[in-house]
């Protein structure tokens, strides 16, 4: 089923312990469609301003990635963000933000993107996120991200958005940050009663977590010692997620379970290299291959 | 099988952001002990001073501990551990240490004792854990814990202790200390070419992590709301895993996750109230029932 996912489309530099690289492809919507083009169609909706290398476009195009929801902004700059990562690759401080172009970005979507009937909203102003929503009425899956941004300076509007959406992702701090309870299974269970029908949290290299009305469960990380560039993980973990939703069609626990196993290996991939280099080497058998390994390593 | 366990015995007082609870039994042999009861028979060797309440004894004689490797140090005054949790209960300071009676223990095995087949070294210095592993020739399986300390200032004794044991215990900080390597996959692969069989990284909150020759896996932790007090969580993991493997009376990969597993369960009661309080209230039975959902949240 069509996946339509709303995001950041960006220019990351990023310094590692042992390497350094600027202006390369990224943003949370770039991940997230790459990562959900190796389960299913996906229709990537962003801006950019005019210093977008064209062939970034070109190169998600060749992907099968639909980007005529891609704007190019006249007179605008590319969102960026360049960010250091600590010794132990899990901890990063961010040296620069430039929204640019993602400040004044409306979403306006296409009468063939607004029949897509599964949406993720990746990080991005609640304000946004609303507006995208009101624009799929049809859709029969909606989840979003957010961020400690949102929490701190649009609570009312992100409240409003708990109650619209049917599952939220979201890292571990910004569930403390949410909720006010440092312990991570009490507060996915607060999250979750805010509204959504399930609730992740990302952990990084330790994994996710799931909660719903009936289910609570702990997924670790896929072990790869072969940490490279965690940036991206995150939305890669979701693309890969929505990404198996879609293909099935469907959103059981079951297939939940699964999707979430899908993301955190797809995620696993991500990490081992810088932006998109290790997942352009990649193929849906490496995919379901490692997933064999994963499933392997949960079963006793 | 016989398990016989050597290490700390202590009284412990306890900070957490919520409440306080000051000389309380405590100790590494104890938690594992404890811990390792609801599986085997175990044998306890430590010390404690004649400040020591002997009602801890009869408490622990009446849970079917062997306490006769318990000595009671005439004039001697018993460890004492001070600490204090940070709110995310996952961070602690060590407020207070008083090593007492253990700077000049020297474990002495009964022949009983040294019939053992199965043996934990809990976290002690490795001068003490070689004299108690030159007294049991027979043992077929030796696992070890060990700590910062002894990485830093026994090192030599430290490796040539990790060329004589079976398996190692260790956290995750421990594991990037003694190997100079952030990343846990790499981390737990060299520490293992150092000696042991197998090595296992604790990661508290988080989980753990096996590593052998052959295999490399990661196991949440069990989601627990209820964190009261995480002191002994480490030691009773690894009590529920080494009682686990003395109850089956073998060590193949299979038998190993399995005990991984009730090893992680049985530490999630241990943090769900003081000291040995949620222990005692806790049968097989819970044990299993747990575990049942355990192995339920894992596959898929």
């Amino acid at each position: 089923m069509p996946l339509l996912v709303v995001g950041s489309v960006a220019l990351d530099s990023v310094e590692t312990p042992s390497e350094r690289r600027d202006d390369v492809l990224g943003g949370s919507a770039v991940f997230f469609s790459y990562s959900a083009s190796f389960f299913s169609r996906v229709r990537l909706v962003g801006a950019v301003g005019d210093d977008w290398p064209s062939e970034h476009t070109r190169f998600l195009d060749a992907r099968g990635i639909d980007v005529t929801g891609l704007q190019v902004i006249p007179g605008g700059k590319t969102f960026r963000w360049r960010g250091k990562y600590q010794p132990n690759m899990n901890d990063r401080e961010t040296l620069e933000v430039h929204i640019n172009v993602l400040g004044t970005f409306d979403p306006v979507l296409s009468d063939e993107h607004r029949t897509s009937k599964f949406l993720f909203l990746a990080n991005g102003s609640p304000t946004v996120q609303h507006k995208v929503l009101d624009q799929l009425p049809g859709a029969v899956l909606t989840v979003a991200d957010t961020m400690d941004l949102w929490i701190n300076i649009q609570r009312q509007e992100l409240d409003r958005l708990l109650r619209r959406i049917d599952g939220l992702v979201l890292n571990d701090s910004e569930a403390r940050l949410l909720t006010g309870d440092e312990n991570l299974v009490r507060a996915g269970q607060a999250v979750r009663r805010m509204g959504p029908k399930f609730v992740i949290i990302k952990k990084g290299e330790h994994g996710a977590m799931f909660f719903s009305e009936h289910e609570t469960y702990v997924m670790p990380a896929f072990p790869t010692p072969d940490v490279i560039d965690p940036t991206g993980a995150g939305d890669s973990f979701a693309g890969g997620m929505m990404g198996y939703l879609a293909e099935q069609g469907n959103f059981e626990p079951k297939t939940l379970k699964e999707a979430m196993a899908y993301g955190i290996v797809t995620a696993s991939f991500t990490v081992e290299d810088f932006s998109l280099d290790r997942l352009q080497r990649l193929t849906r058998h490496d995919l379901d291959r490692r997933m064999g390994e994963y499933r392997r390593m949960m079963s006793f």
